[in-house]
């Protein structure tokens, strides 16, 4: 990690999330999109990342983000929505990427409706931060650090 | 329900039904999508709903106009094609939008390939109703406004 | 269908729901079986459809009163209750009769236990109306009028 | 075996059996129920059997129909019809009768739906004969006074 | 509780249980469902319990009387046979009488087939005794002057 | 079938039955193979009908013995013993011979280990026989003289 | 059964239970273990029964304790909580001590969470008693008294 | 084949393919996707094919994409990349679209993971090609080539 | 690739492929297996391939037949038939050979009943060729050529 | 949260995470079990947490000491090792303790056998931190600070 | 066992077993199946064993091998190969043939595809021994002699 | 292996192998554990082996067992007895501990019930050997050695 250069993450939000904060409050809180990627910039700063965000409820447009951050970022951290549980294109399109990928969720999904326990992601990412509502962007911003630091 | 002001329902038909009627017509009959959306809009004057029809064969879009359709419109018609059996991002946008929704079908998904059988609208849906052809979405208007009188 | 002889549609109605308006009312409503019999037989009138309305707990009554049906009946309105889920009995009767059947519940089965998912009643009716409460038989019925128009 | 008094048989129909030659010829023929009784009587005349028959559609009227037999009749021969594939309480009867049972079908269970492979009479019947429709009962009795020669 | 009315406790015997002393004594043992039914009478007198019993093989009787037990019984113990495994009609007649219910059976289920070991009545049953034979019923009653008094 | 040459049937035997008599007989009975074949050639005098017998533990052996029955044998009497449960190639053999498939066995399949419970014979036979012992044959000619006779 | 020697019943608690009245009221209630352990003493007296209590968290010491049971008492009354459904370990030590084993629940198991469906103590019980709080130990005692009485 | 007019196919690639020659080259080799491209379109010039391909990570324009080739192709080569696995909405475009369909695939699915073991495609595909790595799309339109020639 | 010896491709057919022509028209078409072997031989001459075929009903002779084509033969085409679908013997021979493999197979083996899904073959092909009738041999003898020429 | 008294949080280990270090550093890493703690501790400080630690071999001991860990801790960091998989104790433990409950795990457990996919604790956590190494307890007790905070 | 006569047992190798040594040696290590014969017989010398030993291909012969052995040898020791998992007709030829069967395998079957997993012929033999490459085989024979001194 | 200090291999015998010879001597005879040591321990002289033995009830005891045998045995002989089937912890134990592992059980687990077919201990093991009652333990300790000896 050189000084000049500060390392590159791209923050995925996947289908709906652009709906937070309106969107079943009792399981995701009252935050908003914009609070959280607000946040993971200020953190970002803090500890010297530069933080770029992305939403779409189209897993094409998810697949190509993932597709141009290849040689351009240094990790990857990714909250797929629904489709960590039936995009095979968004697991393909990470496995080419050839980064570190964290995979963050809101919620526990494991406490949740059981198509909701199998994530297609998990299966190429370095790991999983799920259940802290806005703090598990925050949690897994400081993972990606740790993970770049090893690279 | 005020008199000025009848309650409009978005009415949202997924992928490749914009074929019907040059479709496997032996299970989907010759009626065109304009047909079904002429028959909605025509019942709809006589039932004073105000009906606004929406295609796409993308699950993003679909996903985006469930989204709009928030505080916006008073209930949801959907026959959501392929994405039924297939689409937790649909599912996720229903229950976001707070909304009433009928789900609708051409056929009789349970005398199809067993895949057919699962629907993951079903699951945040008032009622489904399936296998009456073109009928199913004009009885599905109907169920509509008894939902939306019911609210 | 000639101008004297409206076409007659039977509605059977299966084990338990003679207690409707008793029976779990958060998932059934208060409305009475009488209830519903009379509005179907209303209905009828308006549609010029001879309405017939039997209940039973009993799977053996049921499938003899569908063989009865036969050639005297245009089609068969069946809410099969719980045989819904375990009668095979009951589908060989529907396949014996050779009539349009059109299958109603009150409640959405798919939001419910999973062994409520299932319907054998599903593979030899035309189509499947759930969720709307006592709405869900009137729909029925007009779904009934035009199957028996097209046959 | 003495000479004066043949061994009576007990042949049992189960639910929708009454409705044969008219249902589904295309898989159970156009022989009726009456011509399939009169067969096995005038057989049970040729092989010295007493063949009494009885059909219902009641699972309960067949399960007190197997508890008479006992110490009363030499056999049972019985098409449980769809009741094959759903009653405990028919096995459980069966098993309680201490009779031997011989289990025939119409039509080759094997080559139907997948939910009509399993019979729970099988579990306690000496042996089963499907596939060769009116035949299946004819074949039954002779395999029935085999078994009873045996006993 | 008051003193002079005693609590009135429907006891319900399912299919085959009217067999018992006859029917595979090595799993049952040779009491008759006469000497059960007196044992619960006698034991009854003992506890202040009105007890009353019924039997049938007919799974539409038994919903029908537990039907009747609405607001007339304070509890309904059952034993429901084969339909423990086989009936949703029962499960649900049980759901809409609204009365507490203690399953026994004479057998432990769960050494037994596979098929014994899913009962329906268990989902809206409070609890369930097996396997003590004749005093699965006794401790049965038991167990619902126990419920009875906390409710 | 003219009078003057009987239909020829075909009997297989499939692995181990050469043992019949010496193996496990409390589950087979110690009737000889011989016996058994010497019992269907009389009766096949009785019926008129030709009757040839092969047995073999090889598995490519029986599939080209039912190839040459194509057009030379009017059925096809089959035990294929342990082969019943996994021999594909079997079926294929029978589906390519276009004779009809009487399929029999000595004991009662269902009430032996689950995997003895499926047939792949069974997919393609006429009708099944099962659980007579040798006499499970014998009725297996009559049931194919059935057969041929309808052809 | 000698006067002099009341039999003696070793009442065993698995883990967690010794948090009984802390834990989960709504699903256990508020008695304490201590509770429960007088209370099975006072009954011991009343039916003349040596009563001797023992709770671990450790699945090793439960097995020692049914161990060393093995010719020291007539009977097991045993709530095995958690290790009910995971521990083979406790199966094999009853198997082992030979003793009749009452297998008692607080709660109703089939009401909750599927994997508490199962029992592997269930194999090698006399019975099973769940649903009725601490009554169900109260009932457990009296079945052991039965069970004892019979051997 | 009229010989002025070369039937048309159109080669459609799934998502990620754009990625081709970067993407896990131990698994695709390092061909580009404009590779295959350009070889398809040669070997058309050699088979007289005129070869129109394109590529999408939305699985919504492929959808598209295979509706406009109704009517105006001749076959379609598809190799749908992750979509194979998931996309009920790709085999209802191919239904829909009437045209032979070839399946091709750069791997043998059946050496990776189970979840790419099935595909919905290969249900309306006339066969399939895979493990060849680009030569497989060569031998699609050889293949192809043939199914036109017999249609 | 030396010019002067051309590599030898073993081409084996499985149980029943003998019948070809004969057998299930409707599936497989009209050429015989002689046709299919004249082709290969033919085409073999054309791409220099020295082509050699060998059918069998036996397992054990296929498994053979692989075992000596070890170091003899550059690679090998294999239709196993039913074979494909139950011999992990195959399997292991031609693990064992360490040949390059490519299975075709006639039919679309995705359009067929589930059993046929699954190959054993393919977990030591280079890939699967399937659907495409007797050119499945050709594009796969096209394929072997590409297969050898890279290895 | 007051000055004075910083929250405790209890980090249980569970079994062969004292071997940490030693045992197969190629998922685990170099750092020993020791090292975590101290991290912890340290972070602890930092944080304004006081960080108490506990490793054990037996299920019993991981079970007590979660039951004492109620009213004198704030929070619970578990990695409870292959108890995670197979232990009904400790989610009953957690259950019973009311505290909030943060798991963590080393290594991405979905990326291993699919036993490990299963987590007990999951059920009764806030949230699930997994995958990088000694991290992710550090991030745990960060996170386990933001859930004491909320509380 | 006699002094003069030396138990004779049978040593069974399936198919691909005659590979040995060039097969897979990453497995199998290099050891051919004549050095493991003449190890057998080695050690039938000092043990006073005759050991007899058969390689097949052939499932049939490998049946017909072991019916052979009945009444002539005194144990059996196999290894199947690939008919371990597949073929029910060892099975049967082992539960007809009345011997002891020791069964053997080279490698370690859990460790290897699932499929491998399940043995047939388990469930007929004494014991079994796997993994530990040729020494499976003498492991295998003091195995037998055990087996033949306690008979 | 050097002459002065002969291998260590460590036995292990998990929960209830202690009631060896009182319990269930149907299936494990009447050996005790302490035979079983003292036969180890005589063959072990033989053999130049040290033999260790080790029994324990508690799943955490033989978990730190397995732990401390690092660097100080050659290998491990154990039979986890129920563990086998259960713990995951005794699995990590041993892939910590990087030793050989030798699998044994007294009886054929393939011959009882379906929980005790899997092992996790097979999944780290070199081998495994069952059936053979004690001689099970002896012929572990040989091929223990020729593992040491391979090492």
């Amino acid at each position: 990690m050189s000084l000049e250069n500060p390392p590159r993450v791209l923050v995925l939000h996947g289908p709906n999330l652009n709906m937070l904060g309106l969107r079943e409050p009792e399981i995701y809180g009252r935050t908003t999109l914009a609070d959280i990627d607000a946040g993971l910039v200020a953190m970002g700063c803090e500890l010297r990342i530069a933080v770029e965000t992305f939403q779409s409820n189209h897993e094409g447009e998810l697949v190509s983000k993932i597709q141009e951050a290849r040689g351009r970022c240094a990790a990857l951290l990714i909250n797929a929505g629904a489709y960590t549980h039936t995009s095979v294109a968004l697991l393909d399109a990470i496995l080419a990427a050839g980064l570190p990928v964290i995979e963050v969720h809101l919620s526990n999904l494991y406490k949740r409706e059981p198509f909701r326990h199998h994530s297609y992601i998990a299966r190429a990412a370095v790991g999983q931060i799920c259940g802290f509502g806005a703090d598990s962007y925050l949690l897994g911003l400081r993972a990606a650090l740790g993970v770049i630091k090893k690279a």
